[in-house]
């Protein structure tokens, strides 16, 4: 007998619509890495399981595997020789193919809680998974728990909310009597079957595999289509755990388990093109670079494409109370995971004759060295500073650091690099701070990793209508405004709306331009060329299924 | 002081929600042309100013007009002489992003009320509006009252109320207050703000303009776009006076009335493509050509393409009670404005060794030669004929009914030409019946117009997988299942969930395929080639508006 993990996880499914409606904070998981909520030996023991997991066949059936791949590397500084099932891409194929035969027929009831039953799940495992992202994406622990854990999770029950809400508008049967004056009404009755669009393919990116994979993975799951993950072959293991996990559940739910398949891949094969442009293939998303985003976007149009690309983020400084503490919560945002953050703000437009403050006028050169100034108090303690910005991802990064240097630009901050008290070969370096002028064309790319430009600008009239127009050209997912003048922000307001792109004013204390809440926060907007949507909303869900309706005379 | 029409139409609008959601009969407009609904003089009145119309240029005030255009022919046989403002594209363009400046700026209430208004308004304009659409598409009179006005008029009440559906769920203001422990709340205001895509472009139809165009421009509209429509050339007055009426309505409650434009162009020029490739343009509404369609979702990349295009529709006869009920009913279908609908059946499967039914077994040539008959009755009496078949709206359509008479195939049921006894010119023809074999290649394809094949399958079973495989293919609008035996339609709809077509079964009386109704059945699935959208669900309204948000601290 199979189990209706529905029941279970029903006032669930109802706060979480209720809270996308609402916005206010809310989440079903604790962020905090507390023993009492994850256990006394939580830690200990998902320790013992990473260290088990390392060297060895990664423990995931997936018949039809001709071999194994996996080499993925920990920025921390070694290699962790997990083995994974490499599945040929028409076998996977096939294997989704057979296994929505019967997915499709469950409906949403079944889809919603199987999805909600592996999210809980997902969470319980949350220490193990710390350690999975920790030591594939470079994140500090604390990072990794939260964003590859909790805050991944709520995603990811974000996403079936909003599937829920759209599919529960759709009353199942339905009868229809129209009036015809005088004689007998014409009586219909008409079913209305939600009906997934088929194999959605999710492909994950090496910085936040699970925050980033999870909407894409629960919406399509949860709306009756089957899953194929494909993990960026250097951050494979936290998806991996992921797809087990799902698997497990399908199992225990009566269902074919390649409903969720993992693909995963050595980096040197095509395995995403092939598997992005079979016709079965309906719907994608994706994280990663411009290029292949947009490579999709083109290429694979018999699928849904949903993409989050590269961006320039944007930071205006007006006017402030306390610079102080803009300083360092800007310098915060610079560090945190060292810049690999989508949001990761890299363009600080300071008007060139300095800005108003309580305590009076800051030239600039003022301004410039105080944000230098956070960065390196920051960051002088080693031990604390690596908490913060974890380790680097990708060698491409470190070399982008000395592209940076090599541009000519006055540093205002130096990248250093920091030896890690635990991990003596991991690669940690501290923010480069470049002062740049407002026509440089540094400016209007991407520098992902901690590269952070301090632009002066004539006025802050044009550090917004610049800020507008990086956004409008290059993209962007966080904007960020720091003024005293009702003025200017409505002026950042009306250009943020403009340009389509969301706004915060006058982030101080502990919330950083980096982060955004679930059901409150979108993640992006899809009203610029950073992303094509947004996490999540209704549009990120409502095609994902479609309705077929039978009707007849009752 | 301009007029706030949201309080005039709330409660309306809110019982639109409710209908989108209960899917049970609803509309808030009458479909018959009763003089106390309309009017004592309505039709006399209408009648006169559709005469007035004619040989002049059309009331239509829009600034930057280079010339006229206008070579509307009534389908009833008369030129009707109406010139309308030809506006270069570019100027279009830039008056449309100039009326956008402040359409954007006044949010889902302004939005939905004015364009509830523009819909009361063309409602107390239903018969003039059936004139326009008799004599520009060549539907029968009482036909083009009610596609052309009422049932066009619910699409747009329809689109409008899941616009609001979703722009509803989005709020303006947020407190956000997340607990810290021990520690104060962190606490934010977040404001929510949804902005438009842009401008919206309606391509429009030469045989349903109001009815196919309505969902596109009401649903754009509604999100704060600005809309140009850009009619057929051979069915402007319809869309002219829709776009018309938008500007008065658009003038009153105090906006740039270039929120709604008109781009009337002759036929041998590129009006569309240029209107469509252009960047401003960011939604576009087609119905048409499946090679129209299709050239549009590949080329206006900037753009959220939504197509309605060709199918192949099918029907299954497996058995029946009344033989004579179901002829009846299909003949009506293939007559009904001489199948120039997508809807209308083309493809009419039959067991090679006939059918079962109340009264006994039917041979194939007896179920064939019962349609023809069904057909020749319906049509023997020409005044009557005519009011169901209309007039022929394009040349080409006459050109396919001599090329589907040139395949060869046996012919059931000639197509004649009828006198009609009002219109000396009118093109009148009625249904050409073929004969054919489920492996001709004629079948594979849309024949638009009054042609229909009856084609002879080895069973049941096989007319099933052949109308599947024919929608994955071709595509399908209708899919209509004729049989007393639950096992069978059990399995008809199983293939209608499969191939993403909606099935009707066993349709008599006065319920034919070829119409949906509005607030109840979804037009279209958006899940086979036929469309990639259907009329109306929440998919249809999300994507074309976004959310900006901006958020401080409390």
């Amino acid at each position: 007998m199979s189990k209706d993990f529905f029941n279970d996880h029903q006032e669930l499914l109802e706060q979480a619509v209720a809270a996308t409606a609402s916005r206010g904070y809310w989440s079903p998981f604790s962020e905090s890495p507390s023993p009492r909520v994850y256990g006394e030996t939580a830690n200990d023991d998902a320790k013992a399981v990473f260290e088990a997991y390392q060297g060895k066949d990664f423990p995931l059936q997936q018949e039809g595997a001709t071999g194994t791949v996996g080499n993925e590397q920990s920025p921390f500084g070694f290699a962790l020789g997990i083995r994974y099932p490499q599945v040929p891409v028409e076998t996977l194929i096939a294997q989704s193919e057979h296994a929505l035969e019967s997915w499709r027929e469950a409906g949403p009831r079944v889809w919603s809680g199987v999805s909600l039953e592996i999210l809980k799940r997902l969470n319980q495992r949350s220490f193990e998974m710390a350690y999975a992202v920790q030591h594939t994406t470079g994140q500090g622990f604390m990072m990794a728990f939260q964003a590859g854990g909790a805050h991944a999770q709520d995603r990811g029950v974000e996403a079936v909310a909003y599937a829920w809400q759209e599919m529960s508008r759709i009353p199942e049967l339905v009868a229809w009597e129209k009036p015809q004056g005088k004689h007998d009404p014409i009586k219909m009755q008409k079913k209305f079957t939600v009906v997934p669009r088929g194999i959605s393919l999710i492909i994950g990116c090496s910085t936040f595999p699970t925050w980033n994979g999870y909407p894409g993975l629960f919406a399509s799951l949860a709306t009756g289509n089957t899953v194929i993950v494909k993990p960026h072959p250097a951050a494979i293991l936290p998806l991996a755990i992921t797809v087990r996990i799902a698997r497990d559940v399908l199992a225990e739910a009566g269902f074919d388990p390649n409903v969720v398949l993992l693909a995963a891949h050595s980096a040197s094969d095509d395995t995403a093109q092939t598997l992005a442009l079979n016709p079965a293939v309906k719907i994608i998303d994706f994280t990663g670079s411009s290029a292949n985003g947009n490579w999709l976007e083109e290429h694979a149009r018999q699928a849904q494409v949903y993409t989050e690309k590269a961006g320039v983020n944007q930071v205006i400084i007006d006017s402030v109370d306390d610079f102080k503490n803009v300083a360092r919560n800007l310098a915060f945002s610079f560090a945190l995971y060292s810049g690999q953050m989508c949001t990761a703000p890299q363009n600080i437009y300071v008007p060139r004759d300095g800005i108003k403050t309580a305590d009076g006028h800051l030239s600039f050169d003022e301004v410039a060295a105080g944000l230098a100034e956070a960065v390196e108090k920051l960051t002088s303690d080693p031990a604390k500073a690596v908490e913060i910005t974890g380790a680097i991802q990708n060698s491409a990064t470190v070399q982008r650091l000395a592209d940076a240097k090599a541009l000519g630009l006055t540093v205002l901050a130096d990248s250093r690099s920091l030896q890690h008290p635990q991990f003596e070969n991991a690669t940690v370096q501290t923010p480069l701070l470049l002062k740049a002028n407002s026509n440089d064309p540094a400016i209007s790319r991407e520098w992902f990793g901690p590269i952070v430009f301090v632009v002066g600008t004539e006025s802050t009239d044009s550090s917004i209508e610049l800020a507008k127009q990086k956004v409008i050209e290059h993209g962007a997912l966080s904007f960020s405004v720091y003024t005293t003048d009702d003025t200017v922000a409505r002026k950042a307001q009306k250009a943020a709306e403009r340009a389509g792109v969301s706004l915060s004013l006058n982030l101080t204390g502990a919330v950083f331009v980096n982060q955004t809440a679930a059901f409150s926060d979108f993640h992006g907007t899809g009203a610029n060329p950073a992303a094509n949507a947004a996490l999540s909303d209704s549009a990120y869900v409502a095609n994902r299924f479609r309705v077929v309706q039978t009707r007849w005379h009752a």
